[in-house]
């Protein structure tokens, strides 16, 4: 279930109608989902701002790198232009060329692009080889096809699908989770909406309670340490800490690696730039912070933000040198900023709270968070309303 | 009282003996407080890596802008250069260009510094003009030597002093708190301290409990409406703003000013140089959206972190065009970054449970924490502990 | 005399009619110069983009720094709401403070700002402690009065004058220069102007010529070597630097400060806002390497651009929480940016060609370009044309 | 030829022994060259640090961004990080997905790297799309290796080879093109390395002769008109600026494509690390201005940067949390600058005097640059020397 369902209620702004990124006008979304035999856990999640030519009718758009260990593709290009002209596309770390190149691959073979020569998708990724054997990348072409052409607005899947499928966070499975907040009609009634892929550590906090710590799951806690006192399974990058910690022996170690990721997308109905938007973008970093992460060295933190509010559109097939547009006073954006931090707060939760536990490539097993549990100690601090 | 001896304890690493920046060997706080008649609320507050000449045998630094709506000086050189070479000064908005001016004359006249031609000075602010007639920009070069000579290891002063005498936070009395954290053994044992002058706006939240809704005083609550009805969110900038919410010519007649800033001074005695500096410094922002802070608008986030660990300095006075070093791995880092998380979400909280009720110009009083209430929400949350 | 004047054309677009940054409608700019007896040649230039009230009728800017070794104030606050408030002023490094209490001041006393009590000075700095007394930090708030109330469109004064007056650049005497470009109609017909206080070293490259090789005065030449070898009057940053010339101690001293700076202010009537400000404050940055210029350790290179054109103003008087603004197309901006780069160029000539020979503190003199032996070295190289 | 084979000399510093990339100790480069049909003109270029594990043994590294128009890969955890863990791939735009899944896969094949679960690809782009049927994207895993296994030390081929087969620049055929510098033994006797994948316009500058307008033929030129008598600085993308210029549905009108990009890879064994490396790179950018580039809107202008010193490389199999490192001061660092801006103008020229002309897709053919004539211009300006 998901965290509203369950009575809690992060924050002070009502969420939409959906409580998903798809609030936000003409959102869809789509996973192609990847689950075979006992070793492939991945899969592909497409966000589209729009279901036009997206390549013709460029959306404002912006990007933020809270920490940038990841191999996140496209963000240069959006940062000089402050547009985007490709769906998004999220998968796991080593497929996202292939995911990159189906995406490319669709935009070019879109009527009315025949003559096109130069795409940059924007793709994010998360490390699923915990449970995913991530070096047989089996993502290709047709998977983002499929995450691609069966996007649609209403409810998103949420949980262990799509690029959702293999990753865990806080300890937890976690996945895709999404929500989105409406600001008061006299703040211009806008919605945002924000779709996360969760991998990330931390010390999880649920509505302000120290879920974490009750249940003794948490970054340096004792339970995330294995017999020998050894790191297990951390990415192959950090050889060097499994080696330190393995030198320390005694204490310390952990059995989860703090190091994943999270990829955030927020969108929104708010007819604002690219300046602004990269505010924005950088206000779902500090979500991150109100669910107990804290953007590890290890950790691929990065956010894509854009408007879909017509007035602010790029539409190539215009004519004229100018384009007239109609944007938001920066006195204007602050609600914008809290709606952000909250959606992102709630969409982290709902891709816990919507994981279950899933099985992997050499037998590991990754437990969801216990709900019951979860719920017993939200009541105790309060948090269940 | 300051949150600890309250018995609340945010986060879950050890704070260092005094729980203060202070924590990290041979950093030094100074404060120069001024009060007079019934419209001066303001001063200086000034933080020394080490006791030498900080001109010749340079800390490496880092700074990151949470948001840039603030007047922050010496910032691009500290980027370039990696390193810090004068004491940080904070004060008020109006005062920061006299408040730099003393801290350069205080540099060029150190003995050694007689021919020192160009000097960087760190200084940071934030806006108490509601309770301080900040026009008056009484701060003067005499008041910066009075914080710098001030300056003391040991207990740090907080609340109503310094930079921090005329703030407001969060709907409440702001000022100067300060917090350290202490890494267990075997991830180095360093020490990461805070010092913060709070003086922002949002959903003020005490480790984890939401204590600005259960007080009705909070970003866009009622409690924050004018009489005609309409929330503000308006700082004297925001004149198009304050004509929309209908406040034209009434600047008495908002609640608080969601659109303050707050200076955060992050401290550590790991060998770590300007990259890791940097990325410290950028956990600190997430520490600001721990107590409910969102950076809206008008707000002047701004980090500035240095290490005082002697295998990094840069003496000016060595010889040989090399310097060698020796700094932590970017794999050791994680810790402290969680590190700078906690302790600056405690600063913050220190800040305003120990500022008090303030009067100032024009016949304005700010209201500090109502702290027993506030404990009787905590108790309600489990947060006391 | 100017460059052109000399019958020299650096780059391909044509100039306005006064090949100035004031062909930018409405941009004025003043002096204030201070030659105070035989130690202080120092002085403030203004630069306004327009002759309203500059804080409520804001105009769009952004900010670059090429490299960032320079005190320049107000940045992050432009990048961060990408309007600047306020006059731009340059001064010296020392003064800068001073200089910038005074345009605040200047600010806040404007009729219709009475309850202003927030402003973002914008001022840069070079030092010109070589020829001025930069420790007696003469600038004043009545300077930059002065030099602002003096502002006026029309030719501006060039060489000695205002914040050039003590500055040397590229192993002469630097100082002020001004230059504009014009696209052509079918690409809008645009006006971008440049103006330069030039403070820096490098090879001196006039229109393509190796001036500075030919004169045998350039970095690393053997005419930039004290008799004994050793550097002279290196800023008092540098003494590691000075330490080790002095040991290499034979032949590759120099006696000028390669570590200069250069500020450059970069005015368009184009309808642009920050995003595309930034880019075109970028290739202003690119215009230093024509003459010659490689960013420097020591060097302080920073711009500061903004358009003047009415539908990308920001007025806080207007009311509504939007604004509609007319704004190029990215695909429109590739004629502007050459013509910053021309511009900038031909600016840092023209501080060169128009600066003349100035004594200064402890017996100092700075001889100007010698103009008849670079005419020479023109025509050799075909590059007086 | 190459241009110091014709008797040119750009800069004042001396080159190093082959006046290549490769003269920074270790540093291979190698070549995959796809020529098929008549409409494959395309390849890949490798870029190798060293000739050991580069995951394990890793370097330190930088990117800088001067124009973001492109799809450069793995930019933001070199930034990140400070450090680099695969080999560099140049290639064209539409390609540049399978190169870095090819990279990645060469990464996660080497011995030792069998547990790797994350690898960071850097790759970089230019868009061949004139000559090269860039849609086909015939780019494979293979031809990554062998662009990887047949890079060596020594001299490099330039020109039509690898990633610079089917390239344009300033009106002529592009290429690969690379140059060195050495600093004098008191500047440390560091050599700074450049090699570029040309693509870009502007108005070609040779050792400061105006080469592009004495043979009229440059970015705004009659000679680049359509018959229309439009100039052109048209890219595919560029529909909407196609449109303007009248040239809809005739994309073989124009005659070159300011928007083009380049790619500029920096080496040094300078012991620099991240931030000063980022400095580095930054200068080249500063090179492409001195053969008349000026980042063009549509222009990808990306700088890698990295240092071969062992003093400053991360051993992932070492030991500790904590590395030793030796590095070069601040002060000392401008030398190197200079030394890649010179590095990389002289690169960009030889990857122009190296090409030849080439017949591509569609008929189409790109003139070398006319060597002869060029003397001539270059001896008319005393640029021949």
């Amino acid at each position: 279930q998901r965290v509203r369902d369950l009575g809690i209620h992060p924050g002070i702004l009502p969420t939409g109608p959906l409580n998903a990124i798809t609030d936000v006008e003409g959102v869809m979304v789509g996973h192609q989902t990847l689950i075979e035999e006992d070793n492939i856990r991945t899969g592909v999640t497409a966000i589209l701002p729009h279901s036009g030519n997206l390549y013709r009718e460029r959306v404002p758009a912006a990007v933020y790198v809270g920490n940038g260990f990841g191999k996140a593709l496209g963000f240069t290009q959006v940062q000089e232009l402050g547009e985007m002209e490709t769906p998004i596309a999220l998968t796991n770390t080593l497929s996202i060329f292939n995911a990159a190149h189906g995406v490319a691959d669709y935009v070019l073979n879109l009527p009315g692009n025949e003559n096109v020569g130069s795409v940059n998708p924007v793709v994010g990724e998360t490390n699923d080889g915990w449970l995913n054997d991530i070096r047989a990348r089996v993502v290709d072409t047709e998977d983002v096809y499929k995450a691609i052409e069966s996007a649609e607005s209403g409810p998103v899947a949420e949980g262990n699908v799509g690029a959702g499928t293999g990753t865990r966070a806080l300890g937890f499975k976690g996945g895709i989770g999404t929500s989105s907040r409406q600001l008061p009609e006299n703040r211009g009634g806008y919605t945002v909406g924000v779709l996360v892929q969760s991998n990330f550590g931390g010390i999880l906090t649920v509505n302000g309670a120290p879920v974490g710590e009750e249940l003794g799951n948490h970054y340096l806690s004792s339970r995330q340490t294995t017999p020998s006192g050894q790191p297990t399974d951390l990415g192959a990058q950090n050889t060097r800490l499994t080696a330190l910690s393995g030198l320390t022996g005694d204490t310390d170690g952990y059995d989860f690696d703090v190091d994943g990721s999270v990829m955030i997308v927020v969108a929104t109905d708010a007819p604002i730039t690219s300046r602004n938007l990269e505010r924005l973008a950088k206000r779902a970093f500090m979500g991150i912070a109100r669910v107990g992460g804290f953007a590890s060295n290890g950790s691929g933190d990065y956010v894509i933000a854009f408007s879909t509010h017509p007035d602010v559109r790029n539409n190539l097939d215009d004519s004229g040198q100018t384009r007239q547009i109609t944007e938001l006073d920066n006195n204007a954006v602050s609600p914008l900023f809290l709606a952000a931090v909250e959606a992102t707060e709630e969409a982290i939760l709902n891709s816990l709270f919507m994981a279950e536990t899933m099985d992997g490539q050499n037998g590991r097993t990754q437990e969801a968070l216990p709900i019951d549990e979860v719920m017993e100690i939200l009541e105790k601090y309060g948090a269940d309303q």
